[in-house]
């Protein structure tokens, strides 16, 4: 039999991932299980979506152009401006959902041996798309006690080699929320421009930020445009995760040329998300406000709740819809199975994504669990509720004092 | 600034795509361009997946599963067993396109400096997609004159190295229109038995066989049912190319575990082309006769028109709905341009793929285009008289005696 590939097989399988079949076993014994593991919101789409796809009316669901339909390409610019990011229609490649952006980024700017500085803990995909270009990811610690804040300059610098091609940051961020401050990101700015690298950028939790602080694009930094490379996604924004749609945003000619090789090669992306992201741009804004608010809300009252178990702490987390919880436990990864596997509460357990599929290093992040808040806050409170009696009861807990 | 890689800079950009461009502006001075150089069908969508559309009754657009919905994947193991194709729905790994089963099948199969062996020429994105995972395609040409039968098995024998991990088909063929006949299939067959490799193979164009001579699936292929990796797509056999659904299918345990960690890392495969792809599966009998009787009439029109033509000879294609066409020039990709550029006859031209683009081997194909017949029979007519008054006027037209 022919060998499979390496590179799939060094892939590490998402901690998440292992885990469904256990939820999915406890469903079928009659439990029911509250999913803060993923970024799944049970937010309604708006209906401009379904509108859309009401009143197509073509007669060919032909290929669109590599790079996206024109129209859309054009309103995302017009979306951009709103947050002051200043881009051309021809600097917007639409992909086929934030995923493809960050692989065609890797793919068009990386070399196999390549290497990428990430502060860690970091969205796991990430990982996964460096091996797939053959790249390394090289990874700063952020800490839970430090409000997992931009590491040190100091400590990206030390990791820099000749192979060093870039940094990648995720901001607001998944998984620990944080949103980088002006200085934060003018230290990145300052990094990438002096040892010329390219600045990756995600941003597609652009429209969740709930401090005053401002959010901070890569394209706001002066003098390094043709070295930032943009990931977004419409998925978080409109609640539409499922349609694919993306983009990847350069203003460096060269990136722009690889780029669209790599599109041209899988044709298009797909028509009919496009369509509805078209659409979804013109969602009115009191959907968007009260998605917003209902996000602060979950996010305030999540996070209190957590604080209020015993040995349980999280730091306030200003963007997205992820807070990183440290749990009085040895091995989170232990724990969230056996949640699953051998705790209910009144027929109820709770479905926690482990911290350590997000940090690189091993041994990080042992005691921490990503949350989403992508439930209503009744769900949540219950499901703290159920938490902090699985705390209670579960075998390896940490003594407190 | 920092390099862009060196992956995307050696992808070579399609001859087809260069022409673009071209074509764009004999449109802008009113030129009528009869496109015959992409396939992208005419013919109308079903009218079962715009009822989908319209009666899609969901509150949001979430992801699926990585693999697919599993209701999709039930229908498509049903779809496969009417062509005697015997899978498992967990066999069946739905991708967002035929293009990502063909880089996911690459990257889980291949490590950098692998090689597979395709009769050339080939489809142009094979190249680029083997290049995104670092693998070599080797070549072994085909050839117009023997109507692009497979080439002797000795040949593919005589490039086999220690890298070697498979051999890689399109069945039936694009861009030559042949279809393996049982003899071929087998040698390939013991070869890949012989040698441990795996058979890649495309056969996204099963539904468009023309002669009484069967198609042979991978699958139908006695004892080596773990090396077959399956390509397919709904793109060409539904006219929804824009949808995005294709599927790898494997039989093999460790491949689906490499190829599902690649599906997993990139989330979901587009839902809503999952649900159209789901309900297309039920397209009525007679809007596929109808396709088919269509295609076997411009086929015949087609080739009996280019034959016709001093100077151009195409083989019968068997399958499909291309054909390659050798013409009485020296430099296919110079009359192509030529055509666009130069050319025009009563205010209309004709915009042809330079078959170059399709090989590998430099120099081969030079006089050779791909034509796809995705017009009507009237427009296929008018494009020929417009072909045949070209290569009258093109000023380096071979001397035919």
């Amino acid at each position: 039999m022919p060998k499979v590939s390496n590179r799939g097989t060094i892939m590490p399988a998402s901690p998440i991932r292992r885990l469904v079949k256990y939820a999915e076993e406890a469903r079928a014994r009659g439990i029911k299980v509250y999913t803060l593991n993923i970024g799944q919101p049970d937010i309604p789409t708006p209906e401009v979506a379904f509108e859309t796809l009401r009143n197509i009316d073509r007669k060919v669901l032909e290929y669109s152009p590599s790079e996206g339909l024109r129209s859309l390409r054009v309103k995302l610019q017009q979306y951009y401006k709103r947050f002051n990011i200043d881009v051309d229609v021809d600097d917007i490649i639409v992909t086929t959902g934030g995923s493809e952006a960050v692989l065609f980024a890797f793919m068009a700017c990386l070399d196999p041996g390549d290497e990428i500085i990430v502060p860690e803990p970091a969205y796991a995909n990430y990982m996964a798309f460096a091996i797939s270009a053959g790249a390394k990811i090289v990874t700063v610690p952020s800490t839970i006690d430090d409000g997992f804040q931009l590491p040190p300059v100091e400590k990206f610098k030390a990791l820099i080699t000749e192979r060093t091609k870039g940094i990648l940051i995720c901001n607001p961020n998944n998984p620990t929320g944080y949103l980088y401050t002006m200085k934060e990101m003018m230290q990145l700015r300052d990094l990438v421009k002096e040892h010329d690298l390219f600045l990756f950028s995600d941003e597609v939790y652009r429209e969740f930020c709930y401090t005053g602080a401002p959010y901070i694009s890569a394209f706001h930094l002066p003098d390094i445009e043709e070295q930032v490379v943009l990931i977004d996604s419409v998925s978080k924004r409109y609640n539409e995760c499922g349609i694919r749609i993306g983009a990847l945003i350069t203003k460096n000619p060269e990136l722009k040329k690889n780029v669209m090789k790599f599109c041209q090669a899988r044709l298009s992306p797909p028509l009919i998300g496009q369509l509805i992201a078209e659409a979804s741009i013109d969602t009115p804004a009191d959907y968007m406000l009260a998605t917003y608010n209902e996000y602060v809300e979950r996010r305030k009252f999540l996070v209190d709740r957590i604080n209020m178990i015993p040995g349980c702490y999280t730091p306030i987390p200003m963007g997205a819809f992820y807070t990183v919880v440290r749990l009085p436990v040895e091995d989170a990864d232990d724990f969230c199975r056996w949640c699953l596997t051998d705790f209910n509460y009144n027929g109820e357990t709770v479905f926690m994504a482990p911290a350590s599929g997000f940090y690189v290093t091993p041994g990080l992040g042992k005691d921490e669990v990503r949350m989403a808040y992508v439930l209503e806050r009744e769900e949540l409170g219950k499901a703290m509720v159920v938490l902090a009696k699985a705390l209670e009861q579960y075998p390896h807990r940490k003594k407190l004092f």
